[in-house]
């Protein structure tokens, strides 16, 4: 049945990122839907920001499209031009390659759910806060100017 | 601003399909998000179906994957094996070439809204409700034998 039962669908909190930047997102829970229904031509996952939780540190992806759309709760969406509130329906782009360093953060006292879809592997990342890279050829978080391990 | 202002998007409720089955996607309006806002990886749209509308005609996709998250409202999915509700939140998954027609319909009194991804440009698909093909390679709207226009 094309409708996805989410509730069998195992949710993931981990990340790659080295400490201390992996703190931010421990509340953020991520159901891989791409992978568990099999789509291949894009990813899809619907996460799940407890309160405090990030969608991320803030970044850009060099060479992938990204979109979200806010499905529940609230959330606040941050990036160069500042701070944009979001509500249910709420969407959001992210050309690849714009520079421009985003996140979602969830500042209420309830879950904000959104779905976001990319490509099914992740690729070059920038994340100009705390000058790092996540380099999409080796899997492995840099330094922002790739000399050390972040 | 990644944020999208869906009010400045217009919205299309046009449909390529011949008469008699265009009425049923007359109150389904659409906002194509991915041309407004520079992604070309995928495409993406918002679509409100006004009470009575379809998605579509019930349809498959030899090509593409497709999928779909309701955000607001209520509607129904329906496909080979039935009749699913879907609330707000609620995911469906339809994999290239799984052969298993299906179509959102809204039978409530109030619009439903729900963004759908798949690919940037429309190819073949199947409509065996109707007994229709839509070519891909032509833009053209066939009888399921491929031997006449629909």
């Amino acid at each position: 049945m094309p409708k996805i039962d989410l509730s069998a669908i195992p949710q993931t909190n981990t990340t790659g990122y080295p400490a201390p930047y992996a703190q931010t997102v421990a509340g953020r829970h991520v159901r891989r839907l791409a992978s568990a229904t099999g789509l291949s031509d894009f990813g899809v996952s619907q996460v799940v920001l407890k309160p405090g939780a990030w969608s991320s540190q803030r970044h850009w992806h060099e060479g992938e499209d990204e979109f979200l759309v806010l499905v529940a709760g609230a959330a606040v969406l941050v990036d160069d031009g500042g701070r944009m509130p979001l509500v249910p329906g709420d969407c959001a782009a992210f050309p690849k390659g714009d520079g421009n360093g985003h996140h979602v953060v969830n500042e209420s006292d309830g879950d904000a759910v959104f779905v976001v879809v990319g490509a099914i592997t992740n690729g070059t990342a920038h994340y100009p806060d705390i000058n790092m890279i996540y380099d999409g050829g080796t899997g492995r978080y840099l330094r922002g100017d790739r000399t050390e391990s972040a």
